[in-house]
């Protein structure tokens, strides 16, 4: 997986390289971020397309953020082409490698102990059950939640809100009706998400196989969660919870910057997450005339055209040390897409968010921390300068975003094992047992009316039912018999 | 909690004392095992009885185990007297602690961080709601699942096997029937249970609270448990598994006993737990027929009269190192009643088991190891000395189960945190948060019908209902209209 779910898997196989093990990250040629680091080898292979296509599937995210000029289809229009052009761009890249019959015959021979993969895209465990090896996963979600189904995890619709609903866990009923629908939908979602992997899975295991059954085999979960960013809900055995993966790795911030950023009203830092590096220019323009009113200065990420009127307080970088910023005790606020990864480092350190999510699980991230009131919420379809400003003045003035911000961060910090060791722990004893079978859950043997014990309940209730009926006609019996009786009497 | 529910918390609160922490243990003057130790301070408390009443409770035990002679309805009034006797044992106990006025006025002087109980009998839990401390559980399960249900943990009986039925998590349909059956009756159970609790939390606390309810507060449960002795079923947030505490603690044997144990053959540990000392003289001697006839030395915890004849290699010790023995590379078996502790200390020293179940959770426990192939489990109602050879013959001469518990005992052994540190990490963290609130899922605000989607699944179901209906009306109209427009033509 690349973008930002490129960044847990890195940080492991560093992490496990560094422990002495041998460490082969396969990826394509042409990728948006995943390349050569510390502590392992790449691998890479061909694919049929080059830096400019992916260039050109990146650039849809910025057709999704343009105005509300666009009609409610015109919308829904922008939106399905970018998802059928980043779907043909992941199924492409998964052909090119588990159709490259040479690279895979190489991994055969190298007797791999594990695979480590995020299984949003299958590609890796396809690989694993091909070659017999057992799979660590290391995820946010599936939003089918294909993830929690294959893992056979209960998810109650009653308080576990789903993928999209922006819903916490307390519901009213037609919230919880809502819910409910989505989560009878789940299935379709995941049909419509993976029937082109499930086609995959046949021709290249060459079984009768769907991407459910594959992922059900996996020994560990390694889930990019905490619940100080997610609502308590049930988890399994091989669950390990490990959200917050990268908030120690920590430097300090170059002399220029630190230099720039220091004064009495401290910064806010602005990124938009990997995906998104420039916004339409109308968007721009709003941002720029909010920041213009603030004393605060502004470290924005954006890497697109500088647009004309830049205020005094603001720097625009192509790049910024993200997580090296938050940390700073000037940070006042940030303002984020609320991807899970900024979010988690901006727990981290404490700095209160205005988010404005784009799209994802982004919207629900943002709903779950705004009702932790660590943060506000805004559209970014409707952003005004008003908006913003009101947005800025709360979290950054308003001292009850910063104390719940800082007790809740205390929370995400206390964790028996850091998340980044905890993730090595667990690849490693999959590699030390060959697998995790002891935590596979039994609920894999049984179908679905078997696992909600409806072919019980049912006879159960064919017992209740023919004892009542039986009662019922012994009684008439009974009743009619006795008036007979006195009749003759 | 008394007798094997001691050792666990005595553990921690030893443990929290050497970190540096205050820690008062709250006893009855008079006990079967509980009292000081290092780095704690105990506070007592008086009770209308004496050793004498302790011992003629823990006597009953002993009867229990008396042989087949008696018949079924004898049996069961048997057992019916001895869960009389101990319950009234623990509510003259608990009553003891909680209407001592002077001492609840003490407690609540000392501000105490939090409140470590084992909720199997709930005073520790509603000292701690009186006092608005937060609790941290530590046990083993309550058997109807009051524990599971105050955590708010689903629980399919479609997997999950519940208490005293022996059954794996691969059931067939009628095991999965009987499972369900006994979910149903499970509420029933806890009433019956803690009816009396109930009753005494309302005259305590002066408010219309069950025993539920109060545990549903619990901030963090430590539950000794591990999935390579329990079957993988789903957990809660604040639920943490700490199965094994004791399996580190461990001290070179004497030196009398190190050269009593060591010879060719090896040795055979015996014990029956802290409740049962001695057997009924007939089960005894079978027992004693059947050590003359093997060739390893057998160390056998038994506090009672010295039977005649013991054979040479047979010692009969009122107390045993018994994790020291466990230990040592000369145990060739375990006979033990299946308790979880000694179970633990079993699989943490990898030493293949002969279970003879007595009572509690112990059958369940037996049929979970034997399930893994670990050891046998025998009756101890009909134990013969044949059928004891054989047990004994099959786990220290078929070298599966010693195969079968190294890797068993392998994954037992590996685990992030050591169980202990992990119990005192998890009992300080509720005191610097004064709780776990954000653990605590939200399926404590719903019923039981709203939890199960129930009124959600009833307007749906209604709704198709409706279209249903009003679909074939029309369609009658239509029909119907139809018809009449042809008469007419």
């Amino acid at each position: 997986m690349d973008g930002s779910h490129w960044v847990g898997v890195k940080a492991i196989a560093q992490e496990m390289g560094r422990r002495g093990h041998k460490v082969t990250v396969v990826i394509p040629e042409i990728s948006i971020r995943m390349g050569p680091g510390e502590h392992y080898d790449t691998l890479t292979f061909p694919v049929p397309y080059d830096q400019a296509y992916i260039e050109s599937v990146m650039a849809t995210n910025k057709d999704v953020i343009k105005r509300s000029s666009q009609s409610f289809t015109e919308k829904i229009r922008t939106k399905f082409s970018q998802v059928k052009r980043i779907a043909g761009f992941l199924h492409i890249t998964a052909e090119s490698l588990l159709f490259n019959d040479s690279l895979i015959s190489h991994l055969a021979e190298q007797n791999f102990d594990a695979v480590l993969t995020d299984p949003m895209v299958p590609t890796g465990s396809l690989i694993a059950r091909k070659l017999g090896i057992p799979t660590i996963n290391l995820l946010r979600g599936i939003p089918c939640s294909l993830d929690i189904k294959s893992a056979g995890c209960p998810s109650p619709p009653s308080y576990v809100p789903r993928f999209f609903t922006r819903y916490t866990d307390k519901m009213s009923f037609k919230e919880r009706t809502v819910n409910t629908l989505v989560a009878f939908l789940e299935p379709l979602l995941c049909r419509l998400m993976f029937w082109y992997f499930d086609e995959i899975a046949y021709r290249f295991l060459g079984e009768e196989i769907g991407v459910a059954e594959v992922l059900s085999d996996s020994a560990i979960w390694l889930l990019r969660m905490d619940f100080t960013l997610e609502f308590p809900r049930p988890i399994m055995p091989n669950m390990v919870l490990v959200g917050g993966i990268n908030c120690n790795v920590r430097h300090p911030l170059p002399e220029d910057l630190e230099s720039w950023v220091s004064g009495e009203h401290g910064f806010v830092v602005f990124t938009l997450g990997t995906m998104v590096s420039e916004l339409p220019e109308e968007t721009t323009a709003i941002f720029l005339d909010a920041f213009r009113q603030i004393p605060q200065k502004v470290i924005w990420r954006y890497s697109g055209k500088v647009p004309d009127g830049v205020p005094e307080n603001v720097k625009l970088m192509k790049w910024v040390p993200q997580n090296d910023l938050l940390a700073h005790s000037g940070a006042r606020a940030f303002i984020t897409h609320a991807g899970s990864h900024g979010l988690f480092e901006g727990l981290c350190h404490a700095v209160p968010m205005v988010m404005v999510p784009l799209g994802g699980d982004q919207p629900d991230n943002a709903e779950r921390l705004a009702s932790r009131e660590v943060g506000v919420v805004l559209d970014i379809y409707s952003i005004t300068t008003e908006s913003l400003l009101w947005g800025l003045n709360e979290v950054i003035n308003d001292t009850r975003y910063k104390e719940n911000i800082q007790t809740l961060s205390a929370l995400h910090r206390d964790r028996p094992v850091d998340p980044l060791d905890l993730s090595v722990y667990w690849t490693e004893y999959v590699m030390r047992h060959k697998g995790a079978k002891h935590l596979r859950s039994a609920v894999h043997d049984l179908n679905w009316f078997q696992y909600f014990s409806l072919d019980v309940l049912a006879l159960l209730a064919t017992v209740v039912l023919v004892v009542v009926i039986l009662s019922v006609q012994c009684l008439k019996l009974f009743i009619r018999k006795l008036g007979r009786k006195r009749k003759q009497d």
